[in-house]
């Protein structure tokens, strides 16, 4: 039924862009295709029990990066009729900022509060999602036979809270958490760099400027 | 994997109709509300083990008649610019046959050879299925004990090739797959009788004539 509650979707958000100009339909069937495949990534990826730091960055842009801001922000481009000159400067903002988008939900996944997130914190690692914070965890770790016993229990349904509390533990220890926290860090620098940089009114630039906290943050 | 399949195909079917006239886009679109909704209300009958005989009509109607038959001559209607003369006269040829289309395709999954189908014989019945057939064998046998017992079956995933076999007979015992096919026969000549009356040239007629010999007996 879920599924199908998704198809009705589907075709209702396709109505809903009916009429739209053709190159705002361009985008819109681009970010459709790009999140498939993004999402057909991560489900190979996890069930291979990936490791790959450039498996997860990928999975990162694909499935959140471009979807979440790159293509919303050449879709309104498009409908204003200026996606010919502002695509470019548009994805030099949206990109770093959808990764940093992507990083701060894998933290929020493992170290946030359920009543803020609305998420069950320990799922993703239940899962088994491949994500640049495991990737980076995996690699600092690596030798350590308690530490990788540890990191093999990763996608493992029946995930208990201590174990999650170890696995959050090992991200601290490891220092994969503040890199995480560093590298969105300079991909919201980049983003905001390129703001500064695009041919848009002060206005809009205040609002990617707000857009850029938000993605990175969530609750400042 | 699957659900990513069926979505990358929905994206890549819009784009392939895109620049069709807009009643032609109307049609595609109501189609496929259509067939979601009668995906639904098939899901929601076997999950109640309904024998409503007029869900099953419904049902009939929704997922198959509609989607397979009706709405496809409207979208080749529309996409000739005729859809406001042949919507009503398609209608009566489409609706009828299509139902008669998704009777066959319930006989054939309850008896038909699983070389030609592709689909293997007694899946409908494990998967518990309210379809016409199942609803008359019900009100059919209804006050027999060892019938209903054996009815109770339906939707059971370990039904075994001999509890098949044994609803097979009951079926055909029963006079409910005699009833099926007189339907079908019913059916398949109102939908010609409402190809003798539509405005359409006598090469159209014919090309009805062959689909209508099709949806009903498929191996004709």
């Amino acid at each position: 039924m879920a599924i199908l509650v998704g198809d009705f979707a589907f075709v209702y958000a396709d109505r809903m862009m009916r009429g739209a100009p053709a190159p705002a339909l361009d985008v819109f069937d681009e970010l459709r295709v790009e999140l498939c495949v993004g999402q057909s990534l991560d489900l190979v990826a996890t069930a291979q029990a990936s490791a790959d730091p450039l498996a997860a960055r990928r999975i990162a842009t694909y499935k959140s990066g471009k979807y979440t801001v790159e293509r919303p922000l050449h879709l309104g481009a498009a409908l204003a009729g200026r996606l010919d000159d502002l695509a470019g400067p548009l994805s030099d903002v949206g990109l770093p900022l959808g990764e940093a988008f992507q990083l701060r939900d894998d933290v929020l996944g493992v170290f946030g509060d359920e009543d803020v997130t609305g998420k069950p914190v320990g799922d993703d690692l239940r899962e088994g999602k491949l994500t640049p914070l495991v990737a980076l965890a995996t690699a600092r770790t690596r030798g350590d036979a308690d530490d990788a016993e540890l990191l093999g229990r990763l996608g493992s349904p029946d995930l208990d809270p201590i174990e999650v509390r170890a696995l959050q533990e090992l991200f601290v220890r490891s220092g994969a958490l503040a890199e995480v926290e560093r590298t969105i860090e300079r991909l919201v620098a980049e983003g905001r760099a390129a703001i500064a940089r695009a041919p848009l009114t002060a206005d809009a630039r205040d609002r990617l400027e707000d857009l850029a906290v938000y993605v990175a943050w969530r609750d400042r």
